[in-house]
This record gives C-alpha cells, sequence and structure tokens, in this order.
C-alpha cells in the first residue's frame, strides 16, 4: 500500500448487545467472542496487513483509550485517537481525517468499524487495494458493498447503478440509493434486485470527506476547524490540556449524526459515490444470534467456546470459558455464561438483549450491567 | 405417639437425578430445592412431630453418616444406622426392624424416604396416627395410599380392595394389586378406578416386618439373623469393629431388592396389606420437573431459588443462589447453576438428568458428579 494510506479503526461500540459478557466497562470490541482474540485485535491484525502499525489509527472514547492501548500493546501509543464524547460516527470519522491530513495531506483513509467480521483475509485485503486504488484517481467516496447471503433486516443496504470501474477482484459501481434496516419483504426484494449489504467500510482520500463535511454539515466542519486552529500543526493524538478542553467544547456543539446520514446519502445523491462489490464473507457481530450463524457449528448446529456437553442440544450457541454446561433437550438458545451473571436466551430474541440491559438498570441492577 | 413407636428414615439416595446440584457426595436427601432446608431436615422435622427425636431413626450408607450428622445435628448420635452398602430398600428396612425389635420387642415403625414433599404437616401427622393405630391391632403392613392429582407414570400405583376400617381422616382398605410405574395410558386407567398412588411411607410392626423376611426373603432374613446374633444386644447404630465387619460381610449376601418386591407384593397378594388412603399433599421429589411443580410460582409459572430477571420467560425453574439469572424468551427450561457446572434443561425431559450423569462419567467428566 502507498503509505499516505491509512486505517482508521472505529471502536465506539457500547457494552449493551452482548450482555453479560459486555458492560459498560467492557464493551463489545473486547469481547472474545468468535475466537481467542477479541474482535478489535482481530480487525487490527487484519488492518496491519494493510499498511503497517504506523499506518493504523484507532478512534474510541476517551475513557476507553486505556483499555484498548492495554489491548492493541504493538500499536504505537499516538495513533489513538480519543473523543471527548461519543458522537456517532460523523464526528469520529471527521477529527480522524481531520488528523490524518495534517499527517499527509495526500492521506487516503480507509475506515473500519472494530467488531465486524471477516471469513477471507486475503480477499479482503485485495477488496481494499482495490479501492484505495479507485480512491487515489478521484475525489469519490468509496463504500465496499457485500453481496448478501440472506436477507438480514439489521443492515443498511446499497442499490447500484452503472458500472463504473471493473478491477480483477472487484467490481465498482455508482451508488443509487442507499435504504437502512429494511422489512424482511423489503429485504427480499433488494436481495432480488442485485442490491448489496452496506458494510460500513469506507474509504477516500481525507481531503475529500473534510470537503464534503463541509458542504453537507457546517457545525462539524465549523468546529473542526476550530479543533484545526487550536491544534496549530500539532497532533491530535497527544493533545495538551488546552487542546483537549478545545476538541470538548466544539464535540459538544456537534450535532450526533451517523456517516451515513451526515455525508454518504447526500453525496449519493449527487452521484459521488462508488460501492465496490466484495464477497470475502462478512458480519456484523450485532446480536448473539450473529455469532451463532458466523461460528464452526457441530452436526446439531451447536457452537460453543468452553467445555460443554449436550443431550438432544440443536442449535444452541454456548460461550462459558470458565464453567462445564449442560443442555438437555434445549434448542435454538443462546448460553452465556459469566462470573457473576448468566444469560439463557431465544437465540431468535437476541436483539433484545438491549432492552434486559434496561431492565437491570430500570431494577437497580446496575451492578451487573457496569 | 406410644413410645413403642419409632420412624425410620431411609436415606439411601443417589447424587443424579438432580445433578448439577446433587453429586455422589452430596445426594438429593441433603438438598435445599424447595425451601432453605435440605429434604431430609425438612422430613426430620415432619417426623419429629410424630414420635421426637429419640424416636427417630436415619438409615443411611456408611459414607454419608458423617454428613447426615452434620445436617441433624439435634438427633442423637445413636439415631443413626450405617448400612456398609447400598443393597435397596429390602435390607435397610430389615436392619432398621433389626434394631427396633432390640430396642423395644413391641416396636411400630413407621418407614418413611427423606426426600419427599408434604404440604399439609398437620394432615400428615393426622393421617400417621392413624396408621400407627391400625398397625397396634394387628399384624398386617400399611402403605400411605394417596389419592393422585394427575396421571404421574413415575410412580407405583395401588389398586384398593374392600374397606376394611374408617377413620376420622382416613379410610383403610386392603390392597388389591400394586402396579409399578405404568404407561400413561395404564395411569389413567388407575386413576379411573380409584387407586391411589403409593408414598413408599409405611406403617408395622417391626417384629411383624421380620417374620414377613424370613417367609418371603430367607437369605435376607438369615443375613439379620447372623447380625442379631453377632449384635449380642449390642447396638446396631454403634457396632464395635467386629459387628461392623458381620454386618458388612452379611450384606454382601444379600440380594438387591426393594421391600416393594422383597415384601409388599407378595403379602399383598396374601390378603395382608392395608392401604391407608390420605390426601396430605404429597409428591415424591423425583426430578426437576417435580420440583417445579410443587414450588410456588409466579403470574407465568415460574418458580425460583434465588436472583434471577426474566424477559418472556414462561413455566421455568431456576436455581441459582449465588449468580444473577437472566432468561429471554424461555419456556419450559430448568437451569440450575453451581460452582462449577450449570445445566441448562428442557423441563420435561428431566428425568433424563441421570443419562447426563452416566454420560459425564463415561466421558471422563466424572470430577462433576462427584
Amino acid at each position: 500500500m502507498p503509505n499516505n494510506c491509512f486505517s482508521v479503526i472505529i471502536a465506539g461500540g457500547k457494552g449493551t448487545r452482548f450482555w453479560p459478557l459486555s458492560r459498560a466497562g467492557r464493551p463489545k470490541q473486547l469481547l472474545k467472542i468468535l475466537s481467542r482474540k477479541s474482535l478489535i485485535e482481530e480487525t487490527a491484525e487484519r488492518v496491519y496487513a494493510l499498511g503497517g502499525r504506523a499506518q493504523t489509527l484507532v478512534v474510541t472514547i476517551a475513557d476507553q483509550v486505556a483499555a484498548l492501548r492495554r489491548e492493541l500493546r504493538d500499536l504505537p501509543k499516538n495513533n489513538f485517537l480519543a473523543e471527548p464524547q461519543g458522537k456517532n460516527t460523523a464526528p469520529c470519522i471527521g477529527l480522524a481525517a481531520l488528523e490524518l491530513v495534517r499527517r499527509n495531506p495526500a492521506a487516503v483513509m480507509i475506515v473500519l468499524p472494530a467488531d465486524h467480521w471477516v471469513r477471507d483475509r486475503a480477499a479482503f485485503r485485495r477488496t481494499l487495494k482495490a479501492a484505495v486504488g479507485l480512491a487515489m484517481q478521484n475525489d469519490q467516496l468509496i463504500t465496499i458493498g457485500i453481496r448478501p447471503d440472506y436477507p438480514e433486516t439489521g443492515y443498511g443496504y446499497i442499490m447500484k447503478d452503472k458500472t463504473v470501474a471493473h478491477k480483477s477482484t472487484s467490481t465498482a459501481f455508482l451508488v443509487k440509493r442507499f435504504t437502512e434496516k429494511p422489512t424482511l419483504a423489503v429485504a427480499r426484494r433488494l436481495i432480488r434486485q442485485h442490491s448489496l449489504w452496506n458494510s460500513g467500510i469506507f474509504v477516500w482520500k481525507a481531503s475529500t470527506l473534510l470537503q464534503l463535511l463541509a458542504r453537507y454539515q457546517p457545525v462539524i466542519a465549523a468546529g473542526l476547524e476550530s479543533i484545526k486552529r487550536a491544534a496549530a500543526g500539532k497532533s491530535l493524538a497527544d493533545p495538551s490540556p488546552k487542546l483537549r478542553a478545545v476538541i470538548a467544547r466544539e464535540y459538544k456543539k456537534m450535532p450526533n449524526l451517523s456517516i451515513d446520514y451526515a455525508v454518504m446519502e447526500k453525496a449519493g445523491a449527487e452521484g459521488k459515490v462508488l460501492t465496490l462489490e466484495a464477497d470475502f464473507g462478512w458480519s456484523d457481530v450485532g446480536s448473539w444470534a450473529a455469532v451463532h450463524r458466523m461460528t464452526p457449528k457441530d452436526a446439531d448446529g451447536n457452537a460453543s467456546q468452553g467445555r460443554w456437553l449436550g443431550l438432544g442440544a440443536k442449535n444452541c450457541l454456548i460461550h462459558a470459558p470458565e464453567r462445564l454446561v449442560v443442555l438437555l433437550g434445549v434448542e435454538n438458545a443462546v448460553v452465556v455464561d459469566t462470573p457473576d451473571a448468566l444469560l439463557v436466551g431465544a437465540l431468535d430474541r437476541s436483539q433484545e438483549v438491549r432492552d434486559l440491559v434496561d431492565a437491570l438498570n430500570r431494577q437497580g441492577l446496575s451492578s451487573y450491567t457496569i
């Protein structure tokens, strides 16, 4: 990869969807739910293979920096960028773009969520190299579109327009429209129309993103401009107390917006977004049911981390690193064992784990969620 | 109660049906599954109200004596009778009868399993007093028959013959026939025919039982005779090493027989068994499903010991004294949490817990069963 190319890992996840494993102080990206490595460790290793550690940036909320530094010990200390508070992805990616332009005015950035699953790493790298090549050539935004496996209603979809480029491994299309989390019927229609899953992996010149923020999101752009002035050429990853205060002040003013809504949809409508169609085996790690889907299973459809025994157990997910779990005649269930709390749930209701965390907090059981 | 009346609690249960709570070294009767008291503690307290502690004997396997003495601290030390090995109930009850006849030649014994549930203690006492009254008057065997609530296939049934006595609270019938664990269809027919559940609670003169053993089970009777000679009037509850060796030697020769098969069925065929019909709310505590049936439940049919939270949980049994359990959309399940192992099972398959224990032992996981 050219040395003006940077990877930016967005690690802002909260600890609700994977309770009881995830807690407020141990968010999703730190969990070892797919392997013996945490999600962010897996993401970082995939990304190091693109541009190396020096070219990798992690953006996260300030109070998670210490934990992430411990998790990614071999990433340079000044490659962690702290947000003063969570404001969704648009301010976060804007801040990263600002820092990258400071490091290299011609920076191309690959934006990646910290908590995704990728089956084929080599295909993943080939796709991103192709995307970087495209981004170098023009000022368009590139989003990686995934050929869908099934009509998932929890994802966003990309409707393709005409083909604009064909690389050896991937084809790029103009984006016609984005569709957020569709109904099942709509998801099925989108698949019939060859729409793609929106992976949330983006590639563009950092300067292009800043220009588009200035155009579509003047409040965010103005905040970033103030931060840039206060930094006066110094790194945002190692801010003085004064600079930190400026970042906090400007963040407070910024709207809570996703990059999809803040920039992608608007730029897409103006024909400025391409999607590179890929098929490297991808999934958002969004629920225990998703973990079950992407984990190797036995002949009865059971997936596990930890020691377990089943009698008539089918289609279950067991996460119990410490204790023996025995399932008797249980089907389509998730069992998650932690030192102080235990979840037994219907797999197809695992989206509601978030509601459980709310219920625990309401009922004075927040010691089990922090 | 007259002071020649003794209660004999049979505490020979193993640690299989209530795994993971029960273990080989922590058998069923020591479990606190119905309340904060262990099953044997509840049984003992019910029984103390009949004839007092001095008149209560506990018979168990030698290696469980220490644990039972710890559990029943206020029972005199020499009221624990140790069997050298488990040989089902016939040798066990024979040994107890031998000791009681030694203590009082006119002894009447009430035999009770250690692990039953009784709803109405006052009715239970009234029934047993009536049974003792009957047993004093004649040389018949009396078994307490329970009016069935539903066609349970795990119990034995008693077909009644003609009425022989009517007490204020109970009616006694001659026993026509015993039926062991019937099919569901047979259980339904038995209920239509007003048959009773066989509670396994028996009342008779100790001398009568010994006579009938001599008649139907000469090997057991001969063994008991040798033990009696070796004891030479000394207590079997505090045997010398020599006496202990004789008991062990004789036990080895005895057949492994239940009192039902060894004596009751044969005596019943000769018109020597009465059943006293009772309705004090009784259940064998035979499986997690049985525990669920007899435990108070919330509006959704959930019964629990320990702290738990449910979202859409129905008809579940939760036993988790140490940790928080959260159930999401789970129905008809049992969740049992112990420090090293966790069971999640379909309630209606809880009879198979025994098979799970076998499977654990076969798979080299016996550290979880001992």
